[in-house]
């Protein structure tokens, strides 16, 4: 299977591209607006690897390129890209792709982080929207702090949710999650559920600043 | 001290009676707008810890004397009546006094349960609003299911936000939380983070909904 990055060359991008890289078979395609840094960020994550005794199939290209190669396409862009992301790539979705939208919008000010929810209810409902009607879109990922998920020294002991309102998938993004060592997927029903989702990023943001022992701050439920 | 539950004859109530009367030594006083059912349960209680081998000391009074004799009360009652609530026991609470709110507004649907926000911006906010301006508020325990905290046969793993503006008044809270056995109390800033510690119980019924393994779900950080 491929799994493309859209904004790949980014901390979350290059988080997720190292951990499907390294723990599963599926090939890793970097997404970037430069084809050219793709490139170069796919033979950088694939040192990165190999410093780590380890070794993985990782290719770069442009974002609509990326789209087309991709069975799961996972927007590792900003929520403020979104839409555009989409757009630009959405010839290349069908339905036989997966999008998946891990994007928070977030306000910071004095008192901490806050969820930003927007009209259209959550980020994931807004990937939707800008989707092509008959691709199947999945929330997932929020929870994950990007640097330590980037650091293959870290092991993960942590769970994700998932949402979505087609079940095939959402199981094929829950296999995706599942096969990151340490990572458990924890289905949280349909794309109308999303919000609750998404507001954990604040949360745990919030958490770490205030409790000093949690440096990274990972969820699970149980 | 002295730990008042208002509302403490419901479900959430009697689950944090049990848990405080058991682990601490502090006397829990349960309060119900009906003196008599709030000595009933109080009495209730305190067989529930004798058949499971332990003791512990729980009064029952009308809500204003609970928040009279409460150094930390809290409001186990719905949103919707967590204004009145207050109100009413206004005359009781002071500068001396945390008021603790648990309650969370929610709407359910098809989809699942979802984070229902005051225009206040959440509900511990509508609390603090509520309450005299020199009475600090805290928000904690949104995260805890009734059921298995009721049961004192269930051992309890799992964190609980805490959040308020008063350093003290939050570390009060916190002691409290860290007195139960197996729960442990996560700083998570000021009160303008409520909301995102808020939505995570329709988050966790919505994971519970569809995780058929997690019978129960209780959330950790870490």
């Amino acid at each position: 299977m491929n799994v493309a990055l859209l904004g790949g060359t980014g901390d979350f991008g290059e988080a997720l591209a190292l951990r499907w890289a390294r723990d599963t078979d599926h090939t890793v395609v970097v997404g970037s607006r430069d084809a050219t840094r793709a490139s170069e960020h796919a033979a950088d994550y694939e040192s990165t690897l190999a410093a780590h005794g380890t070794s993985g199939d990782i290719v770069g290209c442009a974002n609509p390129e990326a789209a087309r190669r991709g069975d799961v396409v996972v927007c590792a862009v900003p929520s403020y890209h979104l839409t555009d992301t989409v757009d630009a790539v959405s010839a290349g979705l069908d339905a036989d792709t997966v999008l998946v939208s891990p994007a928070v919008g977030m306000k910071h000010d004095e008192a901490g982080a806050h969820y930003n929810r927007p009209a259209a209810g959550s980020v994931t409902a807004l990937a939707a929207r800008a989707a092509p009607e008959n691709v199947p879109v999945v929330g997932a990922f929020h929870s994950l702090p990007a640097g330590p998920l980037a650091d293959l020294g870290t092991d993960i002991d942590a769970e994700t949710p998932v949402v979505g309102d087609d079940a095939a998938a959402v199981e094929r993004v829950a296999d995706l999650a599942n096969a990151v060592d340490g990572l458990r997927a924890r289905r949280a029903g349909g794309l109308a559920n999303a919000a609750e989702v998404e507001a954990l990023a604040p949360l745990l943001i919030n958490v770490g600043t205030h409790e000093p022992d949690l440096h990274d701050v990972w969820l699970s439920f149980g």
